[in-house]
């Protein structure tokens, strides 16, 4: 097989494993309270591109991880962004009705049930990851592990950067604003998933946890670069969400500031650093350099 | 001094200590992005009689349990406590636009700050319950204590109480099914301030777990049982937030079930199951009993 090929083929083996692993790690749509639970499945199964959790299973291979700590760390992020997905739908927030070409949870169920679904996900993420019945990550790592999610998903981390978009609709952001805005938003989420991958092997050297931050910082404005491109350009069908959005709602993007041809010249040269701060780990970051280029050359 | 001085000098220091640990706890208002962090503050400083912390405290006397420990589990509970009431109160929950006396969140800021809020403050709760800086409780122990929480807070506690509650408006339960949602509502997150309490001492034996957990199951019932009777009988000015608000929305109570008499005779029973419970743990449990009859015996 061509290494492109060999790569698709493990985007879908571990795409596989994550919806197994998620269907197993929520409580069963049976469980009472039904409804709760039917729609925390609804929300979190079946969609998206699991960026979040390939990033963690590139990273687990860099220190050799467990295939069971890293889907305990994958569905934990995963977990995190499907929440974060429900409660950013619903009508306080951007009011969305399409999410992964599906009605969004509040509009398939109730603005009530998404408040809930998103709150009982983020509870369930932190649940998965302070299990105990998996032994290879030891309890102090595993510290390590929910400190880092708790921050990147907090008020200086992913709501932190939901409250400066919010603030942000209308007025007219720098360049260097809007990065930290996506830095908050989008990139802690990605570089946890990046540094829960690395600790689910082993606990990491300063040196090994700079390189990945650099790597993770760089992705993670990649991927929103590419996202503005994307809103921009692209049509709802292919996206699976509402197109166009972003400049409807006058809120501040890369291809507003920087227009089209600039924010793709930007896209590239991240990706050229993402790939340059995996210097040191050598062929084992193949994986983390095939997810940096998907994220850039990524058509939705 | 009498043991009602005593007990009520404890009390308020407990609480004194309470609102310097949130508040150190908490991000700094001025901490970038700050209305979010005001907001947070305003959510979860200065409110409550904070009877979560006070269990926590009172139940790590029976293990002595060291101070420090227990500021973080008290504030992590509290804060999961705080953030609920947030997005409680939401319009698309219970719409109340007083709590404490004050208006609520998203009145005083707005609906999407307010679910930011309530989302911040729940990765702050655990964030605070894993930090490593404390070493009194050792990684395990505070791994189980991450689980207890997470468990307590999710759709299978606090979050599913509030689903099923969602479901019961205009439904004629009964007295048991009133019991099961209210043991999830509420009862989940009183019993966790008790065991993280006593966790923060030492690991539990089977029998001091399951002692704690009769008791905690009494008080939470028995905190419901007064709630109701409160509702049904006190002005919204004692109670800080509107009274007679279950009854308007047409809400399932113990007094529409019992009647007054027969809720108040309730909230008696429980108070003597809780004492009965904590027999094996001789005088080091005199702040649980004396709690139990605060809870029973408030006026708001």
């Amino acid at each position: 097989m061509t290494a492109p090929q060999v790569f698709a083929d493990w985007m879908k083996r571990v795409q596989s494993t994550m919806e197994d692993a998620l269907a197993s790690f929520l409580p069963g749509e049976r469980e009472l309270p039904a409804r709760l639970h039917e729609a925390m499945r609804y929300a979190a199964l079946d969609g998206g591109k699991r960026v979040r959790p390939l990033l963690v299973f590139a990273a687990g291979e860099l220190f050799d991880a467990q295939q069971g700590a890293l889907e305990r760390a994958a569905a934990a992020v995963e977990m995190i962004h499907a929440y974060s997905l429900v409660h950013d739908d619903m009508p306080c927030m951007d009011d969305d009705a399409l999410r992964r070409g599906k009605p969004t949870v509040h509009v398939k169920y109730d603005d009530a049930t998404a408040l809930l679904v998103g709150d009982s996900l983020q509870a369930q993420a932190f649940l998965v990851l302070s299990d105990d019945t998996d032994t290879d990550v030891d309890a102090a790592r595993k510290l390590a592990m929910i400190r880092l999610l708790a921050h990147a998903a907090g008020s200086v981390g992913m709501c932190g950067g939901q409250a400066i978009d919010l603030a942000s609709v209308g007025v007219t952001l720098s360049l260097g604003e809007l990065e930290r805005m996506h830095q908050l938003k989008t990139g802690a989420l990605l570089r946890a998933s990046v540094l829960l991958g690395a600790l689910s092997g082993k606990a990491l050297s300063a040196a090994e946890e700079s390189a990945l931050d650099a790597y993770a910082k760089a992705i993670g404005l990649a991927f929103q670069v590419v996202d503005d491109v994307l809103d921009a350009t692209a049509d709802s069908t292919t996206l699976g969400k509402t197109a166009g959005k972003d400049a409807a709602d006058n809120k501040p993007t890369y291809v507003s500031i920087l227009g089209l041809d600039e924010s793709r010249q930007l896209a590239e040269k991240l990706r050229n650093d993402a790939h340059r701060a995996l210097a040191s780990f050598g062929d084992k970051a193949q994986r983390l350099r095939e997810l940096a280029d998907l994220i850039v050359q990524r058509k939705a």
